[in-house]
């Protein structure tokens, strides 16, 4: 047994509270090394003659990367308390790992075990309930649809031409409203816009100005009836905060340019020294080495005031229902622990997305964000997919993988994208393949967590890296790949009607061929298997014995034989309603 | 290579600021599997020509537990911004590991490598400065000393009187003033008092009326007193907070008992259902199944306002320096959060101090606590040197694991004891060998961390558990073991004179024999050489060449031989001042 493998460590993402009675606890191993592993759990003041009276569970092999199983227990503590240990067996031996190492006999004081101590329900992560529901669309206002020609900046070019850096295509909230009915034609029902806020470039992510619109696309009772209008239709509304930094023209930092060392504003800046640049040499602290956005210092109070009353005037005037947050991991985790207690209280169920493209565990513990912005498995889904580099095995490495090194309850939450403003368009990615850019739809929206979709990628929109990702949108359906949108729109709603299709049913890989990539999603009522072929030929797949006499729901027919045969990238969809 | 056995996550004890400009980052392989890992670093921001621009740094071995290697760097990010990676070499290859997982080659991509994105002054873990240099004395208020008679509750037996479970013996606040000079002449500089709020106890834990100090102790103009006069000698005092539950006679759960569901405090306890008792089973929550500590609502606002005004209260009344947390880890994170948040914004330098027995890592992140109860330590630290189960090797591995499971900075403020009120006394433990004790007590003052010590213990005071441990402080000095005080007085005196003994000296074990442990402090101007020997004969040494002609701080000699001879169950101490 390879000990040193073995890793368990309470709280973080190997021991969690699921919800309000459930405790979650993980353990790894190395790949194929353990045969069985026991979760030994009790209440830590049981105790009979001197000796802790536990229970034992087997757990579940959740899943294996590359290098570790992952092993999974679920258990409801009477008192909300724990102690645990894991007994580990393999094919010779058998041995008790706790929190003070590995025992050959299970220790009889409880101390030396790993401790959940309380299961308090303030400490449990959890999003909104909607968030699990959402299926995300990301729009880049200034070239979503351009509605109101009137406020076009000057030096607006035509919609449609190539876009470069700085230009104006003249996209507003007239252009939004108006396409409203193609969204909820699409089925999507939460709309993420990136910065609306008065700004000095296109992408508005430089504000100058974070309680003003920006006059390009429209005014506030504008703004107030677009999200009415996006309420009314059951679609929610998330808007972009730049709160790592400002951009050059926002008035605190104007002021300090102009009276430096006695600006009353120095001190919501990092400045290391006058005069603040130097050539091509800034002395403040900025977005990257971006002179345009200095960084804010967000431990002074006045700043955080600014920003967190800023925060509560969007949700309590416009009724918003969600933040995302630009460059979150650069901002200190005590602001977002007062921004997540601000905004909760005026708002219980708005939606806290980072944007943060790492390892993201130090923010998801319950007390910052609701989600990230899932680039970390947007990598592995765009290179396995779009770009052909990964193979289904290890593919499926890198997806169990991830889906370990977090809560579940994270997991549901995730905010899943293909690609955004800030990446090449996921089918100029694909080579303009269409046939894996659908399997990675079919993908997509079958994966645990919440699936968004940048604008355009539905109706066939290609663009290599910014500006290029960020053409105005396609409006005339001839130039629109329709069979596409229907095919998206078609994925849409079968999740929105099957349940187990989104986050109410498990996730697991079910290998059945070493070329196809195949998985279930299973609730108490409905179970699914998902069979995608990203190869050059078709393949036939045996089916298991208990997912036989499934419907396809593509075809709507029920397939009797045991196995399938998948097209070359193609994929079939198999549904079954369980007996309870 | 096993990689298996490597491991890093980033944040958490892996990476963390050590300070306002120090980024600490460790990684663990298996035992003796790696020659050497490089630490490649830099700020995510510099790339050039596509490739990301990094240092490297060799990182130190910084000690070894039974299974893994620990590597250890520390860096200053220029811009507070950091993307690491390591280079992992054994005899045969190279490896480089990130966040994505193992590579042949350094990847040019900086987005694959872990990341420590902003380095925010305001999220480092810092307890105050003042808590380093402490040596902390635990005072069991009942059983000091009786300074005052007629307090003494009715029934009190006579002082030194065989204790039992609920016996009363007098002690009081006029007991501890009349023995601060002896405080001061062993030379501790901050007293932790077990609970001294009314209660029904003799040791308070059963809090009737937080706002009260318990008459047996006296009252509160004796307690400002008493504060004063420790300040005016440079003692800090810490009081003892038990917000996990009350007592049964605390008025808002006498008014549940009374009132039932009517009750306007039913919320504030977990009540499963009425009658709160059946026989001996009771239906609601309680510290254990203890029925006379109902477990309060923490989440309840009523009951937060009136916890975090009460632990206000005491500190800007009384001007008190530290809270004790008592079953800390039952408490919501949520609620120390707050709790912190409430007393450092009324006493900046104040102690938090979390009664925790097991791994502490998320009640020790800088949003909650500054120390914990180190009985993790003390386990090892007793069963080495007081019950002589461990051997050096398996002690040297205990605490090079429990020193790697926490920041450095946490180390450094580490409540370190040796036993308590909840345990049986040391010297009992040690089967009352002075020998042993006094090794102890040589390592309890010479590592890093702030030790305490039991009250008595310094004049071998004996007992087993409860209630033999919390017998009546000895006073007649013929009983007591004035020897023992003076080495115990000597050693905290050398702890005060001399930095490297306590926390800005670096702690590495230096393993000279395998019968003797060896360890060394450090700073940048002086060097300890510790040797203890707890075998049963003496042991010759062999001092490596850099550590000869060094002083022996207990003889004051110079030690010129190049060996030395550490009696049975002897020590040696050698110092030297190191030129800069």
């Amino acid at each position: 047994m390879l000990k040193e493998a073995i890793y368990h460590r309470a709280k973080h993402n190997f021991a969690y509270a699921y919800d309000e009675e459930t405790v979650h606890i993980l353990m790894k191993s190395k790949k194929n090394d353990l045969e069985q592993v026991d979760l030994l759990y009790g209440d830590p003041y049981i105790v009979k003659d001197g000796s802790w009276q536990f229970e034992r569970k087997e757990m579940k092999r959740s899943g294996s990367d590359e290098l570790f199983d992952y092993w999974f227990a679920a258990v409801k503590p009477f008192f909300r308390r724990l102690r645990y240990g894991f007994k580990c067996t393999d094919g010779k031996e058998s041995v008790f790992y706790t929190e003070r190492g590995f025992y050959r006999e299970a220790p009889e004081y409880s101390g030396v075990y790993f401790a959940f101590p309380f299961l308090h329900a303030v400490d449990v992560f959890k999003a909104p309930d909607w968030v699990k529901d959402t299926v995300w669309y990301q729009i880049f206002p200034e070239r979503f649809e351009d509605g109101e020609t009137s406020l076009n900046p000057k030096g607006s070019k035509p919609w449609g031409d190539p876009p470069e850096r700085n230009s104006y295509f003249g996209g507003d909230f007239e252009g939004v409203l108006k396409r409203l009915d193609y969204l909820q034609e699409l089925g999507v029902n939460g709309i993420y816009f990136t910065p609306i806020f008065q700004a000095e470039s296109n992408h508005k992510y430089d504000t100058t100005n974070y309680l003003a619109i920006d006059p390009q696309f429209g005014d506030k009772p504008l703004l107030k009836k677009l999200i009415r209008e996006c309420h009314r239709r059951g679609i929610k509304v998330m808007l972009d905060a730049v709160f790592n930094h400002c951009g050059r023209c926002f008035a605190p930092f104007q002021d300090v340019l102009k009276n430096k060392e006695k600006s009353p504003y120095k001190d919501w800046f990092h400045i290391h020294r006058f005069p603040l640049q130097e050539g091509s040499v800034i002395h403040y602290d900025a977005f990257g080495f971006e002179e345009t956005m200095p960084k804010l210092n967000t431990e002074n109070p006045e700043v955080r005031k600014y920003l967190l009353q800023t925060a509560v005037y969007w949700i309590k005037e416009f009724d918003i229902d969600a933040w995302r947050l630009d460059v979150a991991n650069e901002v200190s985790h005590d602001f977002w622990r007062e921004f997540r207690r601000t905004v909760k209280s005026v708002k219980p169920d708005v939606f806290i997305l980072g944007e943060i493209w790492h390892d993201s565990m130090a923010w998801l513990q319950g007390d910052q964000f609701d989600s990230v912005m899932n680039y970390r498995l947007a990598d592995s889904v765009v290179d396995f997919f779009a770009k052909g580099t990964l193979t289904v095995g290890q593919f499926m490495n890198d997806v169990v993988h991830h889906l370990h090194s977090y809560h579940l309850s994270v997991n549901e939450a995730a905010f899943n994208l293909l690609g955004s403003h800030d990446t090449p368009r996921i089918l100029t990615v694909a080579n303009e393949d269409k046939d894996r850019l659908k399997l990675l739809f079919v993908f997509h929206l079958s994966f645990i967590g919440t699936p968004c979709i940048y604008y355009g990628d539905e109706i066939g929109m290609t663009g290599g890296a910014d500006p290029d990702c960020r053409k105005c949108m396609v409006w005339n359906e001839d130039e629109q790949d329709r069979e596409l949108f229907h095919f998206v729109k078609k994925l849409i709603a079968m999740r929105k009607k099957i349940r187990a299709f989104r986050n109410e049913g498990d996730f697991a890989f079910l290998p059945l061929h070493p070329e196809v990539l195949s998985y279930t999603r299973k609730n108490k009522t409905e179970k699914l298997l998902i069979i995608l072929n990203p190869a050059e030929q078709a393949v036939e797949v045996e089916l298991p014995p208990n997912f036989r006499s499934m419907k396809d729901l593509w075809t709507g027919h029920v397939l009797e034989s045991s196995a399938a045969l998948i097209q070359r990238k193609g994929f079939l969809i198999l549904y079954q309603q369980q007996k309870r």
